[in-house]
């Protein structure tokens, strides 16, 4: 069995992380695969939406702290190795949002640490309703520094800022009031519901979806008006494109539009 | 009928867009009429807030799909109509926020596109019980790029995203949930509720909201360490106020403020 | 009686604000004791987290107003006083943010003005069942306009300009559901709960939160490739020391770490 399966379904790729019996842990061999994966994907303008989701009992537990706990052997007592590996981990989630398509996750079980990270990290989340979120590094000395990236700009700063430093976990009714998913489904449906906003996400117009989920962050990081000047820009191009004017016509003429793309 | 009405009441101005045939939309002519009514208020200190609602069906549909339409029969597709009309938008939406005044919003039925970033470039949003809201634009192939800078610096980032790749609306209570909105009211109260909040505001010293306003967004963007060194020069500039003075005074002696302006 | 009584439990500090007959006001002397104790606090390790409240009716009603209408005497109207006084102010807020041990904040009654700016500023929040926040500065024509910069950083947009503008008040509910605080209990048990919350932290490994809670601000005014690069020294630092080894290995042996910090 792959570390990482994928099935695509039309437009919709899914890739489920399959090492429960690590309850998915970002390791090496992990990173990789989903890095050689978001490679292959930003490559397949076929693909218009991406879920990820865990086999066995949880999405993603974190790092893999046996495998970090080894690499304490070398010399230099793990500096190199570490900083690799939290440069590879960090790669990892800024490829998720440079991705031309959008990327759902779909947790069930736990999400911890990275396994958190990369929940917040994706565009969307849809969880199985009792998944438990938390970034519980502390408890074990290590603060969770780099999920914070991702958690701070999904939630509030008093939210963020109590799982951090008590390591206490929050439901999905929690995790959906502050805006680390967009909802809750039961377990059950939980990757068919998924594939099902894919699904949706696929149907629109690939290469709008795609220059606005470029632009949504770019512009996040911008003064109010250089983000208007950008995304005017944007829009432009957006406008001159032969598809959108048949959107536009096909609106206005009340039939659905015939797209190339 | 002009296609912006509007009634002043003591120090409240109410804008009332009135192309209920075109739901409102953004046509170049209704931009036009909220750039030069917005330019008006600006040099009148008597108008102490300012309400912007929508006669007919809709509060406001975004922008005049036929005018732009009829922009591509220019030699270069419309390119240079495009570039212009999402100038004039943006530089609406940044107008609004520099507008001495708080303007609030009180949108009804549906605030979509254009529509629904008029909303969230108000300062504050009243809505009529029921109303839709939508960045809905990916359904016909055109993404909603200059939207969503107004809408996510209103809500949550999923949330957001959701919204502008899904195409699907929002009704008021999660608009008022994410934060998109302050509140929603009956329908039948819309221009009274947010007339009064308005003339609440109205009643405050005008100097002192003026300068609150413009130092909320400008500290928005500022480091911590910096924000706090220029609301301090703010708070200092306020403090010499002979109407503070009066309104501090008044406090301590527990009468009613006397102020001049 | 001291105008900031200390109380240590074990690795948790208790500041209680104590000029109940002013609403523990912002005065000089206050920010002075203040700023004072947490100076002293940066330099004890071996206080971990640190719960801030006050005596009598209320947490804190902000600056002290009738000192600020004294100042006014002075030749230049109060200018470099007030100028003075407004950095000591923001100085405080940024002291708690750049202390070493998280702050909650413990509000009852009423928290106003600088006061509800101090349970922003604070790193956590919870507060008595019943507590009334308010940036209302506005009603006395002293637009709260250091306050904002702290009330903006916790809460969404559109809220916290009505909160400065109306000079209304939000009650607990709306407070938490904000974001502005962690949660709600009930009058009886606000400080022994607060306290509660500062030592599940303070059996945390100190080094760990310290680092943690220093790069939590620090990341959250970088863009997002800066913060991966800094978080990711941050981790790689964590990882090296002697008592995080231990943590892991403790967890991987189930069994309790012991540490040298």
């Amino acid at each position: 069995m792959a570390i990482l399966e994928r099935t695509d379904t039309g437009a919709v790729a899914h890739l489920r992380m399959n090492a429960p019996e690590r309850l998915n842990a970002l390791s090496d061999t992990m990173l990789a695969a989903l890095k050689s994966e978001f490679e292959t994907l930003s490559d397949q303008p076929q693909i218009r939406a991406v879920v990820l989701s865990g086999a066995g009992k949880a999405f993603c537990a974190g790092h893999d702290l046996k495998e970090m706990t080894a690499g304490r052997q070398a010399e230099d007592g793990g500096k190199a190795y570490f900083h690799d590996l939290f440069e590879r981990c960090g790669a990892l989630m800024m490829a998720i949002r440079a991705l031309p398509q959008p990327v759902i996750a779909a947790p069930h079980g736990i999400a911890t640490a990275a396994g958190c990270q990369l929940v917040a990290s994706c565009d969307l989340a849809i969880a199985a309703t009792g998944t438990r979120f938390g970034v519980n590094g502390v408890n074990i000395g290590l603060f969770c520094s780099t999920p914070m990236v991702a958690l701070s700009r999904n939630i509030g700063r008093k939210q963020a800022f109590e799982m951090l430093t008590t390591g206490s976990f929050i439901d999905t009714d929690r995790a959906e009031a502050l805006g680390l998913i967009n909802r809750a489904v039961p377990a059950e449906n939980l990757e068919a519901e998924a594939i099902a906003l894919a699904t949706t996400i696929a149907g629109k117009l690939g290469a709008a979806v795609r220059i606005g989920k470029e632009a949504f962050y770019k512009q996040s990081e911008m003064s109010l008006a250089d983000a208007y000047a950008y995304t005017g820009d944007v829009m432009v191009q957006n406008m001159l494109w032969r598809d959108t004017e048949e959107g536009i016509s096909a609106f206005i003429e009340k039939r659905l539009p015939k797209w190339e793309q």
